[in-house]
């Protein structure tokens, strides 16, 4: 299943930029650098010591291609746990091409997606939860999500995930060892100790499966939605969350503006608005393409926040409330009603207008009064949205799952556990409780890939970037 | 002038890759560092050995923000020629933007373009030619680009520029001697032999400062204007010359196809073809915005390829070309004549065609006869191309000057060589002559950089990427 052969890519951004970096990895990597890189005294680079940086040339023939600095790295001390040289070569997209066909003339193979980090994986360097950690790392794109990125890849679900599996093979093989002595009719797996076992290993498997919902909001975000009549401030609301924002993200040069352009970011959560595009232009347009495109903007979205012109009747209001439950009705969005332009209103009516409302919403409803033109109470607004996110950011160390083949693989397992469980309660002879505690400990294995197929792998590296 | 203190940016492509390159330069490198990256034995990273790798963790206090190898270079043998550290970390824009951060929390300032690259100047590791070099070399997006910059960086340039320093800097410590004995009246300065080696000076200059065109060329690309009749097959011929080129580009992975678009590159040379857009739109369109655009396009190009359908009786070709010839009138523009679609047209009719057109061009101009749809001759009109682009690139080892900047500094070098000679032909004392090699000298330091003012340096760096 190994390749031994020689990979070869770029593992920087693709375009240009002062340096770019070019990895190969195999059990020829030396042998190819040798064979083109040229070190001012003439040492040969596979003769240097592990974990050093040379300077010198890459020539084709005569002709020098770039001045480098190489990087050695020696088997099974590097990230693939094959001997590694990191080429650090000027950033033109000529010179890495150039480069990169030299190394694959000499005998490298360019590498597939992941092919690195496969690597990493089948030499026992990373374990499966781990993989899949890099590749969300390198995607990473919030606080939040960077931290449970990197959680993942320090092996702090490994570990959990270890650990059940450690108990459930301990009793598994005191269950083996009674079918030994079946004639005999002996215990040596203790029922009551089991039976505990289990609704430990059902109550934590449950919460880490839990935690998916808030592993998903952490690295997918939370969908968004702002509703409202024309002129009810919608576009007015809109900027002043992203502007604020944005003030953050554009201190450092070279970021790139536009992924993050109608995303905000609020104790590390991304909050993703949706269809902004129609409210930035003029607000008439998006009352021609009328409901059609609301409902669609609320079937995407998690969180509704609703604005309203606290100046109207609260009548008015009301009804306005009323005609967006018809689209959301019971379901599990969550509704920010927003009384805006609270400035121009007189105290007392403000007053009134807010009590008649708040006893109209149902209390899974928020309630928040703001004048999105003065900024006045977006902080409450802000705190309202990772209320309705329903996110609990204090936690640190629990570990949250964002991968759907965990969650799937846990939900798997669990059913083994409950099944286990159940063949207990009913006294079912041990081979069949081994049958399900060993099923459990299957799926679990596949989630850290002590068991794997090449199907799963296939799945995980190809969406992995080229040179990772 | 040299600033001590410790810059940071980020060296590779920016935008999100397997892994991205931060450097940190200065006075201050190692003691930054020392304060976020911790590595697994606690080894302090200023206590390593210089040239070596180092893999650890980037922390924020307790926040791990990154696994990286840390690569050591210690003044003064680095880039810099000061402490500088390379980080390798994850390629997230989000861990880029979190580690520079933390390096200026920690003291660093972010590096303003090229300021590596400039430390390096001023710290004596390059001159500024060399320097200049780097910056073509990231640029350099053709075979012969990446010879003349590489060339120049490794320092075939300015070896020419030093050897006539030398000499001239003999004769004139003589001229000086002489001018300590001017009471004396005699001549240490033998004035045969400054003659002879100012007219070597001069050719020399000469043909380096000639080079220019040629390097520009280079550099900047052939551009070339495809103008014709609608039906003359202006869209097949453009599409032939790019698709042969395309395969060949697109054989590696993450080349940029974007900016290779419309270019072709011949013998190492990139042929720009301007006004694509508008040929690849239907020909009836380019035919209406008429005049003003193919006046426009004419105006740019170096070289125009017009087009001809063969099939079209002699007189209404000729008018064409006497069409053509109203707007290129006679100025420096290469004019390549192309009888399109001589597959259709019987062998007897196209000879008497072509010896027509042929006695009807000057002998400045090119005729190709060619199927642009059946892909005949294309070789022939390639090899058109470089014969009136002038370029005659198999002379590889001379130097050729690509920078508008040394252009102007051996013209003036030049004007006071002829400045010199005109005096001493004449009999000029020898503190004229003196005040004159002076000069010439003073434009050559000011090419490789021992003679520089802020200005100069300003110039130079402003065009540089962030990182380099």
């Amino acid at each position: 299943m190994i390749d031994k052969d020689t990979i070869t890519a770029i593992s920087t951004a693709p375009g240009t930029g002062a340096i770019a970096v070019i990895r190969l990895s195999g059990e020829n990597a030396l042998d190819i650098c040798d064979a083109v890189f040229i070190s001012p005294t003439d040492k040969k680079l596979s003769d240097q010591h592990a974990n050093t940086l040379h300077y010198g040339t890459i020539r084709e023939g005569d002709e020098i291609i770039d001045e480098v600095v190489a990087g050695l790295f020696k088997a099974p001390h590097s990230y693939t746990g094959e001997d590694l040289v990191e080429l650090s070569c000027h950033g033109s997209v000529y010179i890495q091409k150039r480069i990169l066909e030299l190394l694959v003339s000499k005998g490298a193979r360019l590498a597939r997606p992941g092919e690195f980090t496969m690597r990493a994986f089948l030499n026992g360097k990373l374990d499966l939860t781990q993989v899949e950690a890099v590749a969300d790392l390198i995607a990473s794109g919030s606080k939040a999500s960077h931290r449970v990125a990197m959680n993942q890849m320090r092996g702090g679900f490994t570990s959990e995930i270890k650990k059940l599996r450690d108990k459930l093979l301990e009793f598994i093989s005191l269950i083996e060892l009674e079918l030994d002595f079946s004639e005999e009719d002996v215990e040596f797996a203790d029922r009551n100790q089991l039976k505990v076992l289990l609704e430990e290993i059902t109550q934590l498997l449950q919460s880490i499966r839990n935690s998916f919902s808030l592993g998903n909001v952490i690295k997918n975000g939370v969908p968004v939605a702002i509703t409202g009549k024309t002129n009810s401030g919608k576009s007015t609301l809109l900027n002043l969350l992203l502007s604020e924002e944005r003030a953050i993200v554009s201190e450092i040069e070279g970021t790139t503006r536009d992924s993050i352009e109608d995303v905000i970011s609020i104790q590390g959560i991304h909050f993703r608005f949706i269809d902004t595009a129609g409210i930035r232009q003029t607000e008439d347009i998006v009352e021609k393409l009328g409901i059609e495109r609301t409902l669609e903007k609320i079937r995407q979205a998690t969180i509704i926040i609703h604005l309203l012109d606290s100046r109207l009747p609260v009548e008015e209001l009301i009804r306005q409330i009323d005609h967006l439950e018809g689209f959301t009705g019971q379901n599990d969005k969550k509704r920010i009603i927003v009384l805006n332009k609270t400035d121009l209103v007189p105290d007392n009516q403000l007053n009134i207008t807010r009590q008649k409302i708040k006893d109209h919403l149902s209390e899974h409803d928020y309630l928040v009064l703001m004048s999105a033109k003065r900024g006045f109470h977006l902080d409450i607004l802000e705190k309202t949205l990772t209320e309705a996110a329903g996110i609990n950011t204090s936690s640190e160390n629990d570990v949250i799952i964002t991968n759907v083949r965990h969650y799937e693989a846990l939900e798997k397992s669990l059913a083994a556990i409950e099944r286990t469980s159940e063949g207990l309660y009913r006294n079912m002879p041990g081979d069949m409780l081994a049958q399900d505690i060993r099923e459990a400990l299957y799926y679990l294995g596949e989630i850290t890939g002590e068991i794997t197929d090449n199907e799963i792998l296939g799945n995980i590296f190809k969406n992995f970037c080229i040179g990772k």
